[in-house]
């Protein structure tokens, strides 16, 4: 499918309108349904569908792994995908997204919802960065950006090493950047507590949950994140950083993960 | 409460780590409950909650209008809220939200919810904008965004008329900007239709309906549509105008209430 399109505008630039071909973003909904029952939908950039229906499934606890699914059939035509899983959706998973009080197993008063609690992992990570390679892991984000560069309206996100980008993704959505990666590693198997979320947006405390689950213990953006990220990357033993910008960036959490000399 | 919060972090700057404190957005979780039925949590900049909730249940179809609520009680402590509503939630409410395909009441192929399909309205606003004053409105939202200069995670929004911003928001949550303007205008009893909204984000189809419910002709943002934002836009007969920046923009939908002179 198209992820970008060419709509007619009209430019206003140097005192005159004029008319101008434009390339814009797609914004697709894809409505999930397991074992027959919908169950969500979500609004998208559609590419990698299958690896973002994955990512955001496990994301949720309605897989556990990727054997659980036993088949996956998208129309992209009408922006339905019917999946046949070992696993019926939970009767209860709709109170998941209710709110929680208290803390649980050690983790974070933060949490409010329980899926998030239950899907979070605390990292065991020992993976580390030089400044360095937090400067050139974010560069080299966006510059592989080309979707965000023509349309503006692209969220970027990637896995990498402490040596470089493995896999990159691009959705409108900023969570479903972040799923397709998911999605993905759990495809292919891939170990992850050893490897770096690169992101282009905002880290909130919804971010940070998902990056958890992933089960990375490091998260790289060249923008701010809320208190309650912070707080989250704190307790879930992940090294939050911001800003990175011009040479220069903010570690949030778990400063010990960032090195002067590699390892 | 506060909306921004002193942290201690550490930063990268010429080669060296130095120890500092940083101001950083509050997150904060608002659990809704109508008459005594649990409704949703919002995400938020803790700040004008009774706003930021009347605009999400006008926005929602869950009230009709201000005089449903009979009373609201907010305990920041705990981040819940009470409303008794002389509505109870439609016990189909949870079905709106299902997908729905098919055009309707000469409504757009492109809704995909429900109650975005009921709560949206077709504009029938005559305002206009010349091409100084839609650069000068994007330039006021930016100029009175403090908290974003301060912290780099908050989305602003205002409701202008095209002579001046009349009321500003912001929020970490780019839908919630919109809902506090949105409750701030019913509380009220403020026309919108001769309104503009100014947004710092992105607009995506959720962003255009939510401007559509609230009802005003033109949005402005300095920042990209996706494709369905548009096609809602075209549909709806409302001026998406995007990537104001340096004195140029695209309008993307309607560009007749642009306009070279002043009406």
């Amino acid at each position: 499918m198209d992820i970008i399109i060419h709509k007619n505008i009209t430019r206003y630039n140097d005192a005159e309108f004029v008319d101008e071909t434009d390339i814009i973003a797609v914004e697709f909904p894809l409505t999930i349904y397991i074992n027959d029952v919908e169950f969500a939908t979500l609004v998208c950039t559609p590419d990698h569908l299958e690896d973002l229906v994955i990512g955001f499934l496990a994301s949720e606890g309605v897989i556990r792994s990727f054997d659980d699914i036993i088949s996956m059939n998208i129309d992209e035509g009408s922006g339905f995908c019917h999946i046949e899983s070992k696993r019926d959706i939970d009767p209860n998973y709709f109170n998941f997204t209710k709110r929680v009080l208290g803390s649980c197993c050690g983790k974070s008063r933060q949490f409010y919802f329980q899926n998030d609690m239950q899907m979070s992992k605390i990292s065991a990570a020992k993976v580390s960065l030089t400044p360095e390679q937090v400067i050139t892991l974010q560069t080299e984000l966006q510059e592989s950006s080309d979707t965000f560069k023509e349309t503006g309206a692209i969220h970027n996100a990637c896995i990498s090493t402490p040596d470089g980008i493995i896999i990159h993704r691009g959705d409108i959505g900023r969570h479903n950047a972040l799923d397709k990666l998911y999605g993905y590693c759990l495809r292919n198997r891939i170990t992850v507590h050893d490897k770096i979320i690169v992101f282009s947006g905002r880290i909130s405390s919804e971010i940070l949950t998902k990056a958890s689950k992933i089960g990375v213990g490091i998260v790289l953006s060249k923008a701010a994140p809320t208190d309650l990220a912070i707080d989250l990357a704190n307790d879930l033993n992940i090294t939050a950083v911001g800003f990175i910008r011009k040479g220069t960036f903010n570690v949030y959490s778990h400063p010990w993960r960032i090195k002067k000399e590699a390892e």
